[in-house]
């Protein structure tokens, strides 16, 4: 199939804004005081996270097929070895990222906004961006490599070379992996695995008005672009050995 | 398709009345003193509504296509463009829901008679109606107009426009939309994004003997009206633009 | 489809003892001392029946179509007018109930020897059968009923009426809707919607030479057995006349 | 469908490195001290071996079909009478989960390395490989044939002799009847289920450069290689008996 220049860009936008309104979403319900999720946990951001994945990539679908990660991308361009449209794809991703993080912040406002008490302040960034657990840049680096080939591989294998959200049921199972390798791969540096997801969040922390919001850790975010933009690549490469 | 006028109301009343028994009692199992499922927590009444939605709307499919929500049906009528059955779709939702909340009552008979101990007495209307845990009008009615969209803009582009229960694999899907919606964005108001899921069983609390049941809260049941109703409007006004 | 007779015996006696492993067997895995799943909650519950129904029934599927349930197999019937092979259906259930809840006391056989000490030890009837958390008849009976038209209405709507197990995605379904029936409305009774599920393992329980495994509580076993029967028959009764 | 010898093999190490990628990750961010999901409990660890099967075998599915368990190429070549491939199909599992094993150890390499201080330190070996909760060989033994059971017989009436990865819809199911397995049939042994899940991780352990790593026990190993082998031959034989 091929998809007009526009609807790439404006179906990345859409699909990439769901992604992260869900994805941060998650993360603000189970850390912030005052939310009604507060403590559900690992389980619950890692079904949050996939099933963000699925809202946005089958919203996506007519229009762009469904990418919603320069990874994803990235993997589809060094299998199919079409690069003509990367960059038009990442850049709706990181602008409906932006959008989706704006959006997390309204959806949350009133929580936010009870965050501006300096004593009981909550650092805000992990709603936002990754931070790992154990800071060890290179181990983390690999860690998102690993985490990413874990995504990207299998959705090569599974025939979504024209994007995640083309067919009900193969989304559904994306959607399911990424559930798992929230679980799975998820620990030390809670699983970026996507590029956009990690950088424009990260900067619309940075620019919103979050009382007592903490740090936006400039100096780990190479990591949580590096990684998956390396296991992508890879990703591509061993899919085109091996199958 | 074309559903007949008696259909139409008919499956809606049946669908919502199974939609708010499976939500409505997910709330009494995970809170009420006395059930089992007492403290299951957060991710328990995510997957209870979102298999309520797949539930009531599988079965509604046949007769009415399985809207459930007034907002999903004015979301479609402003995508399609046609207003003709939307009042009677609503009139059934509300009545369906009324019937919901009656059964869900019967089934945690016990654990309502249980509430009769002043003492120990425990506030009921969170098993019918949301309550937002910052009261905050305006930043509770943008969550509700958001995480509306979060619900309709999706299940319009999935092609849904006959209503979410006509195709299996389609429907499977909306039900995990709806489990994330619950995960990520249920946190600050308990996630409406439905009028008659929140307005006809605060009507049934406000009827229902329950001892000792606490206020209907009135004051706040504007919000999880309007809000979805917007967030319906806007879905349909993007989906247009954009699709 | 025509299912023999032989078949139908035979699908229903492997498909039951599936559905009875995997769900008395998560009873066992949450409850029993010294299982790694202890404590694991009533999401595991609901989910583990839910995935036995799923495994037992397309299993099922090939020889008898999947029923693995009285209310169903009655539903069906009050549905359709064919009544010839109801007890038919009935006696493999029964019989694959009891080898399910032998399989379930095999699976956990270190854990029960270890209930073995007088002091320590648990009662072991919730494993096998249900309890009420309120004991009132009445309202349980009412409970039964709902769960199971939750159930079985659902089912025949979806057009289930060969079984639970002839279409992948049906099946799934059918899964999900269990899952949701065991967290919406398992609180007040533990759910049998199923006399079979409930009176095979209850006689079980009391056959088996668990240590110290406290009452089988038969002034109870009625419930379980009229409240899901009355709820098959309504559930046909409701479908007949509104589809 | 025939598959070449090659693809056979690299499919399958490909596939279950995969599965142990996933399973024994979600095993090290459960129990490992500062991994983000630490104490996410026994239903992250269903789901996430759940997801690991159909990550990896629905990768697999164009090469090989995707087993990833010997005790799923067994019950099929019981059922089938095909058995030249079997050995093919096993050494690619094998060294499979070998690599899964180091790649589960280089994405948790930091937590890992955190290991070192030896008061603190925590036992690996239930990352790698199964333990029994009460160790009494018999049981043990028991336990892991009627879990395979649980999962071989429903895999050969799905029709799924081909192996797991070759339709999305079966795979899914596959993957919730693998949860539903670790939920309902996991508690006494940790849930083997398949030999070279067990094995090779097994010997990964005793071989990487784990701090405080503890015993790798191989007094226990034969049991989850015995016991899912006897399983496998048992489903294929109940499989011809009565399908």
């Amino acid at each position: 199939m091929n998809y007009s220049h526009g609807d790439i860009f404006v179906g990345e936008v859409i699909g990439t804004a769901i992604l992260i309104l869900f994805g941060a979403g998650v993360c603000a319900a189970v850390t912030l005081k005052r939310s009604k999720a507060m403590s559900a946990g690992w389980l619950a951001i890692a079904f949050g996270w996939g099933f963000g994945v699925m809202a946005g990539a089958y919203t996506a679908g007519p229009l762009s097929g469904g990418h919603l990660n320069p990874a994803v991308t990235v993997g589809i361009a060094v299998d199919t070895g079409e690069w003509g449209e990367v960059s038009l794809y990442i850049g709706g991703q990181l602008v409906g990222a932006l959008i989706g993080a704006g959006l997390t912040y309204l959806a949350y406002y009133a929580q936010f906004a009870a965050n501006s008490d300096k004593k009981s302040a909550q650092p805000t960034l992990g709603i936002f961006a990754t931070i790992p657990e154990v800071r060890h840049p290179v181990a983390n680096l690999l860690t998102e490599i690993i985490a990413t080939i874990g995504l990207v591989l299998p959705l090569l294998a599974f025939g979504l070379d024209e994007g995640i959200g083309t067919s009900g049921t193969k989304t559904l199972l994306v959607s399911f992996l990424v559930v798992g390798i929230g679980l799975s791969l998820g620990g030390p540096t809670g699983y970026a695995i996507n590029p956009a997801r990690d950088l424009a969040p990260r900067v619309a922390h940075a620019l919103l008005p979050i009382p007592n919001k903490g740090t936006s850790d400039w100096s780990y975010a190479w990591v949580p672009v590096a990684g998956p933009l390396i296991g992508a690549v890879l990703s591509g490469l061993i899919f085109n050995a091996a199958f």
